[in-house]
C-alpha cells in the first residue's frame, strides 16, 4: 500500500508520514531521528528557537539519523500594543505568577526578527524538508529554498488558504483539519471560519490544488492514516500520537494528560500565545476564558506567559501548562515512537487489506 | 468491498449507506423511496411531524419501494419559560415578522407529547429502522420497537453518549462528526465539548462499544465512504448529499445555497430551532448572533420561527431560511439521487482497489 505515493519520492522516505514540528521542546533531536530512522519524516519544531539552539538540534539530529528530516518554522508577526495593553495583559497573569512564585515581569523588547537567520540556517545546514506555519513565506524564500533542494512545505486550514501556498509555489500543504491539537495554522480572516474537520477538509483541499496533500488533524493511527489516503491525501502529519512517546521532551504531566484525556476534553484557546490553539482544558484556559479581548497577540502573550509555563512544569503543575493535543487523545500511547511507527504501519497494512 | 458488512444485513440493504433522516419537508416519500430502491437505505425525517402527516407518508413511501427504509424521529422535551422570556424571544423575530409581511404572531399552545404516537405509528406500520436524535429512548420503547423487528438507531457525538445508547440497548449507533449539517444530537451537557471532527470521533467510539457503528459528518462521497470504514465504521450517514438532490424537498434557493457554498461558510446557530445546528451563515444567524441568550429553548424557538422560514422560502429569500449543511458544501451535485448514489459507489470502489 505504500509504493505508489508521490510524496515518498519527494521527502526521501520509507513511508508517507510525518512527525509535526511541534514547538516548545517536545521534538528532541532524538525523537526527530527516531521517526526519521523509522523510515518516516522526523520535524525539528524550530517555531520558537533561536538559530544558535536551532543550529545544535540540527547538527545533533545530523549525527542520530542519515535520513531525511524537517524543520518546521513559523512565518513571524510583529504587532504593536499600548503600554496600557501590556500592563493590563501582565496584571491578568499576576496572580499565577504569585501562584507559581514567579518575581521579576518578563516585558517585551523589541523583538529581532529571527526569521530570516532562520531561514539563512536551513540553507547553509541544507536541511532536506522545512515546513511553515501562520502563512507561507515569501516567493523569494521559497525560491532559495527550493533551489537549494530542499523541499518546502506549507500549512492550509480552508481551500483559499492552500491555494495561495500553491501558488506561491510551495511543493506540498499540510491540510489541518479542526481536530488537530497545537496551534490553528490559520492565516486568512477569524480561525473560528477555518475550523473544518479533516474528513471534510482534505477532499475538498485535494479537489482544488495540484501539488500532493498531507492530512493532519485526528490521525492517530493506521485507522487515520488509511482513511487519510481515502480522502485524497498523499502523505499524514502526525503531532499528539509523538507527545507521549519516550523520545518526546514533553514534561511528565504533560504526557500523563494526554494519556488519561477523553476525546471531548480539549478546547481552542489564544491564552497561552496569543494564538489559538487546541490543548485539554485546565485552570488557567478556564479562567483567562473571560479576558479573551485582553490577551496579546502573538507571539506577545507567548513572551508574557513563557515562564509561568516553565514554572508550571517544575512545579508538576498541569493546571497552568500548555497541555496541547487533538481531539483523538484515546488513543495515545506511552512507547518509543520506533514503536509507535510499527505498530501505526502495521495496523495501516491490515485496515488496507482487511476491508 | 461491500459484502463483509454486519451492517447491511442487519439493515436489509445492499450498501452499507443511510440518508439521514432530515426534518423539515427535505426528505419526501420520492427521495427516501429513491434512496431505497437504490440499495441504501432512505430515511423520513420525521422528528416535526405530526402522526397523521407521518402516517401518509410512510403509507407513500412503502407504496414507491419494496425495500427497506427509516423513520428518524426526535426525542422530545419539554422545557418551560416565563411569559416575560417568551415575550423577548417574540419581540426578537419582530422585524423579520415585519419584513416578511407576517401579521399573527404564532403563540406558543401547550405542546402534547406526540412522540408517543409517533412510536405507536412506527409499530402499527412495521417500519424496518427507527433512528433516533436528541438522546436515547426508554429501555422499554426500545424493547418494544425490537420485539416489533424494528431496528433501532441511536445518535452519539461523544464517547459517553455512544455507551449510553449502548447501554439502553439500541442496536446501531451514527457518530456524528463535527462537519456534519443541521442540528448537532449532543444530549450530554453543552454542544461546545461535544465538536469532535468525524476522524476523531469514530475509531474512539468503535473502541468503546460492542455495536456497529455507523460514521455521519463530512462524508459526501466515494472517498469518505472509504475513509469511515477504515476508521471502523460499518456504514455511513449522509445528509448534505441528499439536500441538493433533485428528490429532495428542499426549496431552490436552498439547494442553490449549499451548491455555491464553500467549506468555511458554515456557523453552528442555534437561532432557528433553540438547539444548536449547522447550517450556512446568513442573515438571520448573523443578527440573532449577538442574542443567544434570549433565544427560547428547543423546541420552543422552532415553533417561534416556523411561519418566518416559511414566508422566507416562499419569498425565496434565503437570508431568513435555514439553510442546514455540513462542511463539505464543495462536494454536492444537483442530480437525483439515484445519479448521487452511483457515484459514489462506483467511486468508494475505485478509491478502493486503487490506493
Amino acid at each position: 500500500m505504500w509504493n505508489h505515493h508521490v510524496l515518498m519520492e519527494r521527502l526521501n522516505v520509507q513511508y508517507p508520514i510525518i512527525q509535526a514540528g511541534m514547538a516548545g521542546g517536545i521534538t528532541t533531536p532524538h525523537l526527530v531521528s527516531t521517526v526519521s530512522n523509522a523510515g518516516c519524516l522526523g520535524t525539528l519544531g524550530a517555531g520558537y528557537m533561536n538559530p544558535v539552539d536551532m543550529k545544535d538540534d540540527i547538527r545533533q539530529i545530523k549525527q542520530l539519523t542519515p535520513h531525511a528530516y524537517g524543520v518546521n518554522l513559523f512565518i513571524p508577526e510583529f504587532p504593536s500594543v499600548t503600554k496600557s495593553e501590556l500592563k493590563n495583559a501582565e496584571l491578568l497573569l499576576d496572580p499565577y505568577r504569585k501562584n507559581l512564585q514567579l518575581e521579576d515581569e518578563p516585558g517585551i523588547k523589541d523583538r529581532e526578527n529571527v526569521f530570516d537567520k532562520q531561514i539563512e540556517l536551513i540553507l547553509q545546514e541544507r536541511v532536506p524538508v522545512c515546513s511553515f506555519t501562520f502563512g507561507v513565506p515569501s516567493k523569494d524564500v521559497i525560491k532559495d529554498l527550493k533551489d537549494a533542494g530542499i523541499v518546502v512545505i506549507g500549512t492550509a486550514t480552508t481551500v483559499e488558504e492552500a491555494i495561495i501556498n500553491e501558488e506561491k509555489g510551495v511543493d506540498l500543504i499540510v491540510a489541518q483539519g479542526s481536530e488537530a491539537g497545537g496551534h490553528r495554522g490559520t492565516f486568512l480572516g477569524p480561525y473560528e471560519n477555518a475550523m473544518i474537520g479533516t474528513m471534510s477538509l482534505v477532499p475538498q483541499v485535494v479537489d482544488h490544488i495540484n501539488i500532493p496533500v498531507i492530512a493532519a488533524g485526528g490521525i492517530m493511527d493506521g485507522r487515520g492514516v488509511v482513511a487519510a489516503f481515502a480522502l485524497g491525501a498523499q502523505g499524514v502529519q502526525m503531532g499528539t500520537a509523538f507527545v507521549t512517546s519516550t523520545e518526546s521532551g514533553a514534561d511528565a504531566q504533560y504526557k500523563e494528560a494526554i494519556l488519561q484525556a477523553t476525546e471531548n476534553e480539549t478546547v481552542i484557546t489564544s491564552a497561552f500565545s496569543g494564538k489559538p490553539a487546541r490543548g485539554i482544558q485546565n485552570r488557567f484556559i478556564h479562567e483567562m476564558k473571560e479576558y479573551g479581548d485582553q490577551i496579546l497577540p502573538y507571539p506577545l502573550q507567548n513572551t508574557l506567559t513563557k515562564d509561568i509555563r516553565k514554572a508550571a512544569a517544575i512545579h508538576k503543575s498541569p493546571e497552568y501548562m500548555s497541555l496541547w493535543s487533538g481531539q483523538s487523545p484515546r488513543l495515545s500511547v506511552g512507547e518509543s515512537a520506533t514503536k509507535i511507527l510499527e505498530s501505526i504501519i502495521l495496523q495501516a497494512e491490515k485496515v488496507k487489506s482487511g476491508n
